[in-house]
């Protein structure tokens, strides 16, 4: 089902190149001054037209269609919609019968009997992140007290930056791809948010990011480095003279290697994760046609923010 | 909320060192032979006792006490209950004000207003994997046709498991602790399952899987190496003269980089994860009384399972 | 949460005198054919226009913009949006302050406060019910081997149709209005639909019927009238000879004063329910202005066939 | 799925003649005061053993297994125990083949494929109702400030009390049974709890409602009766001068038609809704052997107070 969320609850419809897609949010506070306009920052950080990311480009105009009045959010279902226009649908005709490699093209098409919209991938293509773009600004403004800053921290196994241009140059002669990692941190939230076992905040933010096609892994704090550390190394000892039922104003624990989350809940020091982007799939090399991101991951930054605040508006209600 | 799974669904109750703990699984398949010897496997796995676990040992044996009649199950919810009898609870008093770092004492304190149980970690204890053991042995029962296998691959950043026993020692004798890393894999699932966008497989996998205590990362097929390859080199290709709508008997990539995903559906070929476990927080050399785990990872991979095994049953039905 | 159902959900957005109203629908099968003439008739039988029913038309269009690709349904979510055309909004700005009797002005105001659109009701407009009728298309061509059939039974507490124009004539000179009784009936249904215990066939049939504006009760079988018939009376008895674990074709009781049910499930009669609605709350006499039915009810029947067809799509799924 | 309520969550598990059926509460608030002693007055209500209630006697001893700490509840799942003892099995065991009318036998042997627990009705018993009261009575807690009460006002088509003991005693001596009406009230609720649309107080309620065995309808307010009102009488004024947004203490309708909620959403006004139980389906008459009530309706009042109770709290957190 393409719903996410209990409290704060985002839907998605809509195929890459069919007329309309869109999302529907329902659970927003009532009377937060919203507009067209507050889109254009993060939908513009997700846009396609920079080295290594496609010639598509859309206008990705947001028509908000329902859950504003006069300006402000009246907390019923809001609906934005965005239209597709630059379409090149006679690119996809083949790919029912030769499946594209690491692409949704040979699972849709057995799980929906054949059925599924094979044009740019349908309801599976990346564009449908355009819907959580836009649904994570609308749950950044409900989070106004926290800051979401996620970037690149590796392309093509490249954690210099200033080594990415040649190396996206090159793997675009070659007809080839790059991978990507993101790091993502949130501060400002408070503390408690998550739910024992089953909700924790590591579990709602992995859920929400692995929905984001193409990821391959997800780490919290230390991450996989964290089993190679010991018990001694990898704690996060709390300020002397701690008591946290006493105190005010509680603290956080002086280090930061559990990237924020103690038994599931947020613990007061900054969240922080990263997320392994592969390469993208269809690549000229293999005989794709179509226009194509040489590393789409240079795109998902604004996509794994716009996660992190759907699943932190949701806990945070 | 204590609850995971839509249509084969898992609840668990109970705290570390209340007088039971239990699980009520709801959407089991009617007419299952099933009677209490059925989990000495895997409950046998996860149990206490080896180099570098716990001495806390329990009996640990299940009380089937609905949902079953005549040796079978009846299709309404089975519920699961186990005594806790060897507990110590004089070793946890003292630990409201002074939390524990590495533990969920701080945050549960203030998200509780400090009327959380504080024994043993109460609710939010790896005691309560026992219940998710259990589930996990009703969802593997459904799931007759997958074969599942999870095994550590790395403890303390040391793949060669000759070199671990040493390293256990040293570490219990440092009183510190060590993590780990389990692989798992599924095989025998068929193609198709798992939904488009929010409920891929590898987004419900890691939601249940960061519900095990003391989770760190996950990555499915290549993980985080994918992101340091070349889309030429990740890639699966399908094989030859493949035409996925056409046959009877549908052919998955012939290489599995992805780990057994396209799209976030099954594709036939084995699901391989790997997940990363930090180490046992409680350790001797920071003052922290009980007795507990140098390496909690050693214990886990039937936890492991169980997670892989209620969320494919879920998505199976 | 504007969402209905589990494996079949209903999602409905939009106000009253917004741009659009929409409805996204999931769990559609894929391979159904689908195109906008499906709706017309269903649609038209909500249409206003009649005697007793207000003179505000809209032409009612669905547009659908995802969830179909080459007139077959695709599996993934389907969307259909209506424009709000013919709106009169400066008939309502009085009623923020001074709210309408009847209505959800008065709680609404307070619940959002003071954000929500007033305009004709706004979200929590009958207007509405015009997506539950074309979310209900979908549910009825799912459900084929079925027959929905509602109608009137009583309209101003007169079972004779004969009499209800001149009633309604009556009404409406008086500035006044009427309420009315509507019988559904579905036929053809397995046996075994619903769920034990909460999600009884009438728990799910009763909780989508108490959303469609106006409803003031609900009755399954002999209803309110069991109340006062002896066992004797009121069972259904099973055919003689009946064995119901041997039998290939299971037969149902022989009468049905059940309506089709018994211990939340389907038992093979026909579903038999009745719905009474309040007379319309917006009238002349108390001077709302606006353009309203006399009679809402008299629209109604194709709302409860709908709202039947989405709860049994859901449980059949 | 045996599962209700989204934050304020009951599960519940067990059948009639198994060794224990019991209850899971999530979403309970952490602090509250709760022991065994505080579900006696209501377990006591639902008591058998009166006049007209059936011979089978039990302790219903609550016995909390989790989610309580130092007798105050801990914000984790609150589980409550009953062990069922006083079971006479023979009496059922020729139902599988030969149904009982007016029981789940015929329906749940089919929906389980013969593998349900037939012992007096199994899950389905409206021996489960008593793990419905003890929820009822955390909920209550929780909804402090309200009062509920519901009551019979007919038995076998009585309204006069006094009729009832003459009416029980023939129809015991007949081996018939009789039905009857409760009417529940709860005053004090705030304005505004329920979700426009689908989640509605009215839905939610018939949706809880409709769980209890033998419920045939139910209506809000003047119900059924207000289908022959005219609007001008069903209509429920505001009081004059009313301002809704602008006083810090709005005024609910002057009258009370509507039972208390309007567009789905508490008013202010006392919730007012009564509803149908059908005459005991198991009768001597019928040769259907066991112990029952000869008009269970007797024992329902607390019931009904606990599902408005349950429903109440899950909208009210």
């Amino acid at each position: 089902m393409n719903t996410f969320g209990n409290r704060f609850r985002v839907s998605i419809f809509g195929e890459s190149h069919g007329p309309r897609i869109g999302v529907t949010v329902d659970g927003v506070l009532p009377g937060m001054p919203l507009g067209e306009e507050d889109f254009a920052e993060d939908l513009g950080r997700r846009k396609a037209g920079a080295l290594g990311t496609t010639p598509r480009t859309e206008d990705d105009f947001p028509q908000i269609v329902s859950g504003v009045y006069n300006g402000r959010t009246t907390g019923a279902p809001l609906t934005i919609l965005f239209r597709n226009e630059n379409t090149r649908s006679e690119d996809y005709e083949g790919f029912r019968e030769h499946p594209r490699p690491g692409h949704a093209d040979f699972t849709a098409n057995l799980k929906f009997d054949g059925f599924n919209d094979p044009r740019g991938g349908g309801h599976f293509s990346g564009r449908l992140t355009l819907a959580i773009v836009a649904a994570g600004v609308v749950a950044k403004k409900m989070l106004y007290f926290a800051k979401f800053h996620a970037q690149l921290i590796e392309v093509g196994g490249l954690k210099d930056a200033a080594a990415w241009p040649d190396a996206l140059k090159a793997a675009q002669e070659e007809g080839d791809s790059l991978g990507g990692i993101v790091e993502c941190t949130v501060e400002g939230l408070p503390i408690g948010l998550g739910e024992p076992f089953w909700n924790s905040v590591e579990s709602q933010v992995s859920h929400a990011v692995f929905s984001i096609p193409g990821v391959r892994g997800i780490e919290f704090g230390d991450g996989f480095q964290a089993s190679r550390m010991k018990g001694s190394e990898h704690n996060d000892p709390f300020p002397e003279h701690h008591c946290c039922g006493r105190h005010k104003h509680p603290q956080p624990p002086v280090t930061n290697h559990a990237g924020g989350v103690n038994g599931g809940l947020t613990n007061g020091n900054p969240l922080v994760f990263r997320v392994a982007f592969k390469p993208t799939a269809s690549i000229a090399k293999a005989g794709i046609p179509g226009r194509h991101d040489v590393c789409f991951a240079l795109r998902t930054p604004v996509i794994v923010e716009a996660m992190a605040a759907i699943v932190l508006a949701d806990l945070a209600l």
